[in-house]
């Protein structure tokens, strides 16, 4: 890969340098795969497929703050260096996808945005099995296998960085971390579907930060300093930016997922209240006398349009949609506050990008 | 840890440095977890406690190895590299028990060796929850996720090995074609199950010697070779030697679980029966008039003890068993053949730790 090194890049010419990176990556292990058969081999290509059509939140975060910390610095860094950051940023998303497959496989989910996910794609062309349940057993199988590579494959992009070895380790640390704690959230996330775990509002919300921000914002923000050598004020300022944002995204997904248009988002607009997912929204109703309407419906699988069309009218009515905007709208202003405060150690480049990716999901639909 | 270095250790010393390098890595872990709750603290204990309960067989085999190339060797090793052995052999037993817990996801099993397995005791710890299937839904999660932890303190592990970077790159590289691999077979394994892959003979030895040889035996074989700076002539033809072991071991897994003693082995002895597991033993039977018989009563779930008795007669009479155990004489001759050549690179004192192994597994009756 040739990458003129200096100035901040477009969003476009980012695009390309991830997608090139992630192609890169995932063509190896597809090559590898061949020789065990067409069925390992199809897993990556699935695979593939479905990392190439995201969206590179990640990579994009991390490469946009590398770029804008290093435009910062006082030593620019090395075209090298900064090839380095972009397969972390390729790794990254990898992970991300590791995360979605075993949570499809946990959570059951065929269907991703509207079209079907890997698992999904892989019961479409099992077709008919000896078996009744054997196409979905198989399905389901390849989502569990598929996230073992992807998350090991995350892992020895990390352990094989050309990079000095305090820093390899120092990133492999926020592997790390970011791996204990997204599995915590998500197994604090089943819990509370499950009925193990209490649905309180302190314990939702800690689930939210530890099951999206953590890998979403600060794995990609503390890997950006790390790489770009910025101080662990920045580092650590950036990271509580990035927790503020997080959280924020996460309360607005569930916000769109309930009261959201389906034709934008592109997900089934009453699984939460069908799967009977423990969210905010939720908690907060819990807590007023709407609830003994809402709560003979919620979480009932067989649960039609009216019905859900109903409690969903129930819940703006009792404030929860306002309830859960206004924590939004808190965790925005902690974040602004913390970038535009006169102390703020992050390197103003740096701060734009992140307000510009705020003001993006601000807006989001979808 | 302290280690006298030198001579060649007794096992029971082995075993007592592989415990308490698995304890201080599951100690280090565990402790971090009690920050996320207790839930995410349990699924350390257990694991703790099934790691622990094990036989090891893959952390001796590579201490076993590493010993006897380090006797033999000119350079005498040095203590610190020795201990790195020791961590990396450690991390491989938590390696297999990932493998172990995504295993018992795939097949649903609740059990192992006649005590519930970690996806078992959450499940029993769960008690009666609001939805029929909550409990068995939040074991299995449990079951993923610490699968998913295992598997990245197996990468952690390696990647920060305390060795030159050029042999920490190359027990990467073993690593990442271990899973590679492993994954692979479990794959060729559920397909055969699920009825996506054609059953046939050479198919099956292929998935046993991906899904068992490769990480139980070759994997160990080869990092102890690495590790001890043996010549690349050692570490193929152990590599070599290994997978007749490991194909052997397979078959003979598979012996025992359709005709050997549940007293022994601890196993449901009608298991693979009523999963309709494709083993060299159906393959061989298949190909026989007794299949006939056999088929009606093949892969039933509901299948009762008298009528698998009677398949397990007819597998017998067929022949089945006397071709696989023929099959199991195979590999352990020309693993034999291998050891004892004249021209075999393996230094006598490695020869002799693979020739008790071969000797253990061949009375082996669990």
């Amino acid at each position: 890969m040739t990458i003129t090194s200096g100035a901040l890049r477009t969003r476009t010419e980012l695009c390309t340098a991830v997608e090139s990176e992630l192609t890169t990556q995932i063509d190896r292990k597809a090559g590898a795969a061949a020789a065990y058969g067409p069925d390992f081999a199809r897993l990556w290509t699935l695979a593939g497929k479905n990392v190439l059509g995201g969206k590179f939140v990640r990579p994009l975060l991390l490469m946009e703050t590398y770029d804008a910390l290093q435009q910062g610095a006082a030593q620019p860094g090395l075209v090298a260096r900064r090839e380095t950051a972009i397969t972390i940023a390729g790794a990254i998303e990898l992970l991300h996808y590791a995360f979605l497959l075993h949570d499809d496989v946990i959570d059951g989910d065929l269907v991703r945005r509207g079209h079907p996910n890997l698992i999904g794609s892989l019961l479409e062309e099992a077709g008919e099995l000896p078996r009744p349940d054997g196409a979905l057993h198989w399905a389901q199988t390849g989502g569990i296998l598929m996230g073992d590579l992807l998350l090991s494959g995350t892992h020895q992009t990390f352990a094989r960085a050309e990079l000095p070895h305090e820093l390899r380790l120092r990133l492999l640390d926020l592997l790390e971390h970011t791996i204990d704690e997204t599995v915590a959230g998500e197994q604090l996330d089943v819990g509370l579907g499950d009925g193990i775990v209490a649905p309180e509002l302190g314990t939702i919300l800690m689930m939210c930060g530890y099951k999206t921000a953590t890998y979403t914002f600060e794995l990609p923000l503390r890997a950006a300093a790390a790489l770009a050598g910025a101080s662990a004020a920045v580092e650590n300022s950036l990271a509580r930016a990035g927790r503020h944002l997080g959280l924020a995204f996460q309360l607005q997904d569930d916000l769109l997922s309930t009261f959201g248009d389906p034709g934008q988002h592109g997900k089934d607009p009453f699984s939460d209240l069908r799967e009977g997912k423990q969210t905010a929204i939720i908690a907060h109703a819990r807590m007023t006398n709407a609830w003994q309407d809402i709560e003979p419906f919620f979480g009932r699988p067989e649960l039609h349009a009216t019905e859900a069309e109903h409690v969903r009218r129930k819940l703006a009515d009792c404030g929860a949609q306002q309830f859960v905007q206004a924590l939004i709208d808190e965790q925005m202003m902690a974040f602004t506050h913390l970038l535009t405060s006169f102390a703020s150690p992050i390197p103003p480049a740096a701060r734009n990008v992140l307000l510009e990716l705020a003001a993006q999901l601000e807006g989001r639909q979808s």
